[in-house]
Formats: structure tokens, sequence, C-alpha cells
């Protein structure tokens, strides 16, 4: 069977060289990197290493702080907590501005605040799906304690205009937090050039490992930890090193910021020549025009198809795709990002979303070109709500 | 050189089954499990697997919950955070009852706690380092949301009387949870004979992979999640599901399990072999009768010697073991066990931990029964405590 894997927003396969370099602290350097005998001093040039991989991944400066979480989930959760107990609990501040489009680790975080009398504002997006500058223009204020924005969307791959909002929360002196997992290895995420405060990446998001993530936090800044205990991160992060995890990290990060090039060259050639077949299939959209998305995504509406059964099509098929994001597909809810964009019910639940990487072949892209538009026939010929016969005429 | 490593009780070798079980997870089988399609679905009999090698290693009942998190640190925060925002800021409780001696995951996190206002009572240990039940009895009451004590003592390796704790706590109502990080792998823990509400391990103590770990939950409990987000864990833990993590974790118990009998007389023999040379050493003192103790540890007080110097020595002739708590051990501070056994200032800075585990070899043991006296006698010679002579006479 196939096994063409386009869900590459969901996760991604770990890159053979990250997967070998990790595989050594297994059984060989596998002491705990806290321990002061040879077995755990060994470690750390391969973690300095790593841990310099990702300052210079996303052009950090020496003095900002990197902590290493076990996901972007905890790095989400760490960021919204913190500025509760710091910002918000001591009286200081109110309210916390996020989109109506966060990723659940931001989204679900943010509900669990205002269960305990945080105010959260939800910005809501255009008809392309972006949070417009103007929307955070109007809401922050004297009581904002910190605006989280994502800087791609993980359902459209749209960019976001991250540099306004930064230049927006400066000139207010509100903390400005980016969940970057989705721009990492598919744009350039620069902190030099825009110096957001505080950021979240997540390894297997760009060909690293599962169970580890980051979190990026400008100098200066102290965030209460999530999760308090030993020494580990300056006290920041604590819990044992995942040496295997941290180098396997730094490596993937350097491998993909060296293919930026060829992901928006090459996988973007790719994803538009795949884009451009399926438009010519009847009654379909994709959502966000190509200039503002990441290079690798394609968001498709197929009317009268239920994103779940074309999902199934496609894998029986040898073709992995999603229907939005994988955190909530087992859920039947519409996308929130179908709602947020004024999907009408109808469509809300059509999407299909197809996330390419750098090991995309075109071979594969040409299967998935003649393969999609059967599957659309199938599903539109049993459909009770697309008014289809054999002759196209609806 | 040699590479003799007796430091388990910090970390362990991944052992070579669970390093080669979990390496096809990152680039064959890499999908998401929360997708849909294939290469989510096709990791879930091994998840499965995982999980119910879990399930089976402590006992659990199938309607209990395991979370898996990222680390025991993890757990741990999860357990006395929930029970700040489920029983303490809600007003129905008060205090949290833990011991002087926990890991900093505990002890730390109830530091943080106390800062906003939770009441901590910190039971001591008797002169063997363990806390007495009648201490637990004296101080639990109405007002008590949690007591958190843990199973086997990091640094000592001294095993605490749980059972006790659990009826003590059955009989006034109140949750009781235990950090076992330091007793799986080395004696049985059984919940069903010993049912602790709230449990916590972590795979790379028992020669799992680093950067994942579980909570045991007994059924019917619900606590505030520490990470919020996707639906992953029932909601209970979110975060993209480590695969290999929890694949790998899983084996390593099972193995660690069906170990136990070797540990129990193997390890322990070698152990006991080393100890008994070791006392033969003038002046040194073994913390705690073996009986009470993990088969494999030793934490021995060599007077007049500086532990961190011990450490240096050692880990020059090819042995790596520890002060202490590898996670305190960049510090200089005294090891809190040695000052809650009230070891005088002279003797908290003189502790050894000597840690093996199924992989230790007797040619291992032999090697350094012979080169710690040497050790021993180089560092006593330049000791400014510790008044020496050539003829052994002081």
């Amino acid at each position: 069977m196939q096994r063409i894997y386009l869900d590459n927003n969901a996760t991604t396969m770990v890159d053979p060289k990250v997967a070998e370099l990790m595989s050594r602290f297994q059984t060989q350097e596998f002491g705990n990197p806290n321990s002061i005998h040879f077995f755990g001093s060994e470690t750390h040039p391969f973690l300095r290493t790593g841990m310099n991989q990702l300052y210079s991944g996303i052009n950090a400066s020496d003095d900002d702080d990197i902590i290493v979480t076990g996901c972007a989930t905890e790095s989400n959760n760490t960021v919204l907590k913190a500025i509760y107990f710091d910002l918000i609990r001591t009286g200081q501040k109110k309210e916390i501005i996020t989109s109506q489009v966060e990723h659940p680790s931001v989204a679900h975080t943010c509900k669990f605040l205002e269960s305990i009398g945080v105010k959260v504002t939800y910005l809501p997006v255009n008809s392309i799906g972006i949070v417009e500058p103007q929307e955070l223009k109007n809401h922050i204020n004297d009581e904002t304690a910190l605006v989280s924005i994502m800087w791609a969307n993980n359902e459209t791959g749209m960019i976001f205009p991250v540099k306004e909002y930064v230049d927006i929360c400066k000139e207010r002196g509100v903390l400005f937090h980016t969940d970057a997992v989705q721009a990492i290895g598919k744009i350039g995420v620069d902190l030099q050039n825009v110096p957001v405060d505080i950021l979240t990446f997540s390894a297997h998001k760009f060909h690293g490992p599962k169970g580890i993530g980051g979190l990026y936090i400008r100098k200066g800044l102290s965030l209460t930890p999530l999760l308090h205990g030993g020494e580990q991160m300056g006290g920041k992060r604590s819990g044992t090193l995942n040496v295997a995890g941290i180098v396997g990290m730094g490596l993937a990060m350097e491998l993909a910021v060296n293919a930026l090039e060829y992901e928006n060259s090459r996988v973007k050639e790719l994803r538009n020549k795949l884009e451009d077949a399926l438009l010519t299939i009847e009654d379909v959209l994709v959502l966000g025009d190509r200039e503002h998305r990441t290079p690798n995504t394609i968001l498709i509406s197929v009317k009268g198809v239920e994103g779940e059964s074309m999902l199934w099509d496609l894998s029986k098929n040898g073709i992995g795709a999603s229907t939005g994001s994988a955190c909530a597909s087992e859920e039947l809810e519409a996308s929130p990002i179908m709602s947020a964009i004024g999907a009408g019910n109808e469509l809300a639940h059509t999407g299909i979303r197809i996330s390419l990487s750098r090991f995309t072949t075109e071979e594969e892209i040409n299967y998935v070109i003649e393969e999609f538009p059967k599957a659309v026939e199938r599903l539109r010929s049993i459909s009770s709500t697309y008014a289809y016969s054999p002759s196209g005429k609806k």
C-alpha cells in the first residue's frame, strides 16, 4: 500500500539524522546531566550544541532564555498560568487578549483561567482567517497583562502579522507571546527582527521527536515556573533533562532552518501544483491566499462532503490528511477556524487539511492529484447534501 | 577507562530492548495517534500495549486512570497544584501534609504553594530517615486536603510504611499521594495491596527513557489538569502523545517488574557485598538498616571527607556515584535527608550515595571495593577536618 503522509501540521517524521543522533543517549551517554561524575558531564557538550542550535534557529540573543519543556502544550500553559500568578492574581493586571483561532493548548487554558476569574478577550479573524492588527489596537488597554496570538495557524497555514502585534504591544507596554509551532521550519522566525517577548515551539512539528518543546523568554523577563522542583534550567523548568530530546530538537531545528529555502521553493511548488489541480474540482474552496500562507499547507473545503468521510476514504487509499487540528479531530466539532472565518454550518465540516514537508515527493503529489478527485466523486455520489448526477450536472 | 555506573537512583541506562523498540516510532510509525488516518491509528495497538504494561506493572485496575506526563516532576506538580485549585482555592480544605525529605519536585512545589497562602506541614523523619505513622496521625486533621509522602527515599533508599499512611488517610477521608519514583523496579508496588489514591512514577528511573513519566489516579478521582489543551488522555493531560516514550516506558515497566526477583536477590547480594566491604573502612557510617532499604542503595558517610571531593576522585577513577539527589547536587547545600535525620554539620556534607542496578556486575563491585578505600585514604590525607596519620592512628 501507498504511505503518503500529508499531515505534517499534525506531526512530522523524525529526520533520520536526528533519530540516529538521539539513539546514543539512550544506552551509551545516558547520564543525568546534573550529576557531577563523568557520566553526567560527558553529556554537557552535546547539550550545549543542542541549545546553541535552538538559539541560533530563532536568532535569540545569548542572554535571552530558552527553556526546554515537554511539549508546546506545556510551553503555552507555562506562559498563560505564569501571567495569572505573576500579574493577575497579584492584582496588577486583569486581562489576557488572544484570538478566536488559537490551538486548544492556548484556547482551553484561557477557558480554565476564565473559570477562576480571569478576563479573556478573544479577537476575531477576518475573512482570510487573520487577526487584523486594528482589532488588537481596539482592545488592548491598561489592564491587559498579555497578548497571545499565534504566528501561523495550524489549520489554514495563514501567517499572522506578528511584527505589527509586537509594535502595538510595545507601544502599550504589554507583553506579547506567540505560539510559533506552525511557523518554525516553514517560514523564517527571527527574534531580532520580530522581537516578541515569549515564543512557543515544538520539536515534533519540525522533524524532531515528540515529547519535547521549548519556550523562548526575552532577557529580563521572569515567569513563575509551571513545573517547580530541582534546579534544572536555572529553576525555570524542573525535571531531569531529556538529553536525547534536547540534542534531537537542536539538530532538528538546525536542519529545518537550513531547509527553509527548499521549503519556500520546492515544497511550495509542489503544494501549488497540488492546489492548482484540486481547484479544478467543481465546488471546492481553498482558504486564504497563497502569499499569506505557510508554503506547505492547503485547507480545502469540498462542498457536500463531510471532512471525516473524506479522510477515511483517502486513508483507505494510502493518503494521510486531516480535517484540521489533530488535537481536536477525535471530536466531530466544527473546526474553530471554519467557524471563526464565518463558514456556514454547511461548510464548517467540509475542510480537509493537506500539509506537505521537505520529505514529500513529486510522485506522491501526482498520486494525490489522481486519487483526490475520485474520492470526492465517490463521496458526493452518496452525499445527502450534494445534489449530484453522474453527468456532473446538479 | 572504567565506566562503572553506580548512580541508578539519579537515572538509569535505557534497557537496550527498550531503546530498540522505541526507535521505530521516530522514522516509521511516526503518526500522531489523534489523527484519523492510518498513520495515526497504526500506533494504537502499541500504545495499548504500553499502557497495559503500566497498569499491570503497578497492579492498577482497569477503571483507574494512568496519565502519561513529561516527567515525575510534572506528575508531582500536577497533583499538588490540582489539590490547590480543586480543594484549597475553593475553600473546602486548607492544608497539605508532606515530609521533610521529599524530592525537590514535591518540596519546592509546596514552597510555591505556601507563597500563595497554602498551609503546608512538613513531617519530620526518625533516626533512620522514615516518617513514623504516628507523626502523620498526630497532624492529620479535618482541614487536610492531601497527604503526600514518598514510597522510598532517593538518597537513603529507605522504604516508607506507605500502607500505614494509607490506612490513616482512609480513616480520616483524606487523599493520599505517593512519589514512588524510587520504589518502582526496586520493590513491589501493588496498588490493590496498598491502595494509595495517587502515585507518581518516572520511566528513566527504571531503565526507560528520559522525558516521560506517569501519574496513577484512583477511579472516581478527578484532578484539574496541569496542562490544559487538546483532548489527549481524556483531557486530563494535553499534548501530542509521545508514542515512542509511552511504548518505551511500558516495556521498561514490564522488564523492571519481571526483574524484581533478581533485584531483590542478586542486586541486593552485590549491594551487601559492597556495603560489607566499605564498612571495614574506619569511621564510616551507612544510613538505615538493610531490611527497610531498597535493595540497590547505600548512603555512606565518610568522616572527614567532603562528599563532592570523594565524587570527583571516584569519577576520575571511572566510578559514577552521587552525593545524594542529582537534582540538588550542583549546589553545595547539605543534603536535606542528612539534616532531617539529625546528622550534624560535620556529617551533613560527607554522604556518598551508591546505587546499583540489574546491569551492575560483580567485576564492577570488586573494582569499587578496591578503589573506594584508596580514594578515602587520599582524601583523608589532605583533609583539614580529619586528623590522619599514615599509621592509621588519629
